[in-house]
């Protein structure tokens, strides 16, 4: 096999010119490890006269995606346009009819499509790989699909939207409130142009969405990632976990349950000495558990051309080798409907709760507590000049619903002088 | 493809039955993913009485594993028993004369014999696989042939011997010496048989040699591995490397250089706020460096039944999946010859000085290290209730031959009332 493999990239922003880059500089590298040159043959974006800092006039244009995915002298179509519809769909499912293989960063695309997109994909002998399109430079696809396919995957967690991670790491570093980091990440650019993709927890959502396919044998599900955002986050809840020794991540978890198969994305409290509690700042960190393995645990960048045009060359590699692995790591035709668990796995809880100062306060809530079967691992009362203090509580492992039954009775008592906070604390 | 891939184990030792185990409780998942069935067709081991906690009745039995690996009816060998010659060697040259692809985690093997039978193999149109050889069940080769495979890598760390992490731990944990550590590891059966292969860095430094051929596509070459192990380092250095900010690890290193392939494993100092420094026990830890993706971090078990068989069966699945990967990921006759480089690229050191409590003590000591063009970063007096001072001092870069130079003069002063030691710093 050594005829050159020819690529054909859709999209040329950042990540489509750090593709080229990587191509150009490493051209020899390339063709020594893939046994064969890898080359581009065309290219596409929509202004053919922005200058990108890369020179491209060896290539074909095309200013149609669409046309880019049909043409005769492209074996992979590289689509790095993003959108889960439109353009970025049509060019995908082009190049499957058009006999090529595709190399996606496209989390939304697969998130929701990618089941239907497998099963055409392998009806025409084609493949779509998609490393790029979770934690960024991180190969988790690649060590998920195949480095730990003698495992049962027994647990996913990840914390995979550096700009969240930024944000929390940013609140308790500065002190400031959600909303004060917020206004700052938006205007330095680092959040998507509809904000609620980073911190609403969909971006991440998707991403652990296509991991427990590949992990657990299901079909993609991301309606059944149960999301939560970082908005409700407090720079009181950072301090006070902090205290308790824990760090807030927004934290993806994947497990298959009893009930069915758990997807979470939302706060959760880890212990600040563990690798996930370390994590700061915009590094994105995911942990895989197996039965034979343990857990593994890798770190890297999430995002920026490099990272993510290195996770692209890596599945390009692969094909070049002749890699021919299905979608998910096994044929579509064979990945079971995922059913949802409707509730979490029991776990310890962090509690905060304003407490009046008056005698019996505390009794009150901890009877409530008691009474809903939910038992008390750690208490700390703070000092307080005001009226009311603030109680901290760790919970032994306990239910969601049980806590939330315990939680609507505290109204009754009068002693709660705000709303109580909950947040998970996962075991890691 | 859907024939089954069948397996002869030649080793039935904790990793020999860890994959027997694998292979029979996972058999649905294996053939699930691989598209085909995974099975055994045969064993070989010393003794066929031995109870290994696992059914072998299904299996042939072969006394000897050179007779496993011609047997027809076995498609890849997994040598699990270990040795640099001997049956190892023959098994696995068998092997490939018989036409059968290898699974190994022999490190001492691949890391001296490495070149040749990848020659070998190639020749025959046959793999050899070697994820188990290097850190365990973390999927280091596959992420560093085949995640990076679009870098160009500039450097490779690892903590890979967990003995060696555990030792230091543990000296820093329970303020023990070296020795005594050592002894309670080594009764605790911690240690290999010839304690030199875990405590010498040999071990870690045939890991180290892998993944530099794979990394910098170059011939293996364990004895340009500048090899020092841990038996130097003191509880003192411990303690006051912490003092300073500073872990001691047995960390391995390789990069390219201007004056040639330098692979260092030896005790360095490491921040204990990054990811190296916080490592802790017998885990070990990879940090890949390539000049797109920046900078990953993976972490595991780096020994163990569990996490070994588990890297053993991914290179199984990869190749029941049609993989057919160079050994160190181009083809052996296109790997140039190291040239070893013949000293360390310039870094900042920990020097330990015990110096007289007299006047003018520190500046004869200061005047040579100037002398010799190595200048101070920090330094730290320590209170003493003796008649010398122990002092510290973190030189900025320089290279190590400027440093020893400028020990070897500190002797003439008569100010040091010990050997000074020095311990590189490595920027992570």
């Amino acid at each position: 096999m050594t005829d050159p493999l020819r690529l054909g990239i859709a999209g040329l922003g950042t990540v489509g010119a750090g593709i080229v880059k990587i191509v150009q500089t490493h051209a020899d590298l390339l063709a020594a490890r893939a046994g064969r040159p890898v080359v581009i043959s065309a290219v596409s974006a929509r202004s053919k006269e922005k200058d990108r800092g890369v020179d491209l006039s060896d290539y074909a244009w095309e200013n149609d995606p669409v046309a880019l995915a049909y043409r005769s002298d492209v074996d992979v179509v590289i689509e790095v346009m993003g959108g889960h519809d439109g353009p970025a769909k049509d060019t995908t499912e082009a190049a499957i009819a058009g006999g090529k293989d595709v190399v996606s960063a496209n989390k939304a695309l697969l998130a929701i499509h990618g089941q239907a997109l497998a099963v055409a994909a392998e009806a025409a002998g084609r493949v779509i790989r998609f490393e790029a399109a979770v934690a960024g430079g991180i190969p988790v696809v690649k060590t998920l699909t195949e480095g730990l396919a003698g495992n049962a995957i027994t647990r996913i967690m990840g914390v995979m939207n550096g700009s969240c991670n930024y944000i929390l790491t940013r609140m308790e570093d500065a002190g400031l409130t959600y909303q004060e980091v917020f206004d700052e990440a938006n205007a330095l650019g680092y959040l998507e142009a509809d904000p609620n993709l980073d911190v609403g927890g969909v971006d991440a959502g998707h991403k652990l969405a296509l991991l427990s396919s590949i992990a657990f044998g299901t079909q993609v599900d991301f309606d059944g990632v149960a999301l939560e955002g970082i908005g409700s986050v407090t720079i009181e809840d950072i301090r006070q976990a902090a205290d308790m020794g824990y760090k807030i991540k927004l934290l993806g978890v994947a497990q298959l349950t009893g009930r069915g198969l758990e997807q979470r994305m939302s706060p959760c409290l880890v212990p600040d000495t563990s690798p996930l509690g370390q994590l700061s700042g915009g590094t994105n960190m995911v942990v895989l558990e197996g039965d034979a393995v343990g857990q593994i645990v890798m770190r890297g960048a999430g995002a920026g051309e490099g990272p993510t045009a290195s996770a692209i060359m890596g599945d390009v590699m692969d094909i070049a080798r002749g890699s021919r692995l299905s979608t998910f790591g096994q044929p579509a035709s064979t990945l079971r409907k995922a059913r949802a668990a409707q509730a979490a796995v029991p776990a310890p809880y962090y509690l905060r709760l304003q407490l009046l100062d008056k005698p019996g306060a505390l009794a009150k809530v901890a009877t409530i507590l008691g009474d809903a079967g939910v038992s008390i691992d750690r208490m700390r009362q703070y000092d307080h000049a005001d009226t009311a203090a603030p109680v901290l509580i760790v919970t032994h492992k306990t239910t969601r619903t049980a806590l939330d039954e315990a939680m609507a009775r505290f109204d009754s008592t009068g002693v709660l002088t705000q709303n109580p906070v909950a947040i998970r604390i996962e075991t890691v």
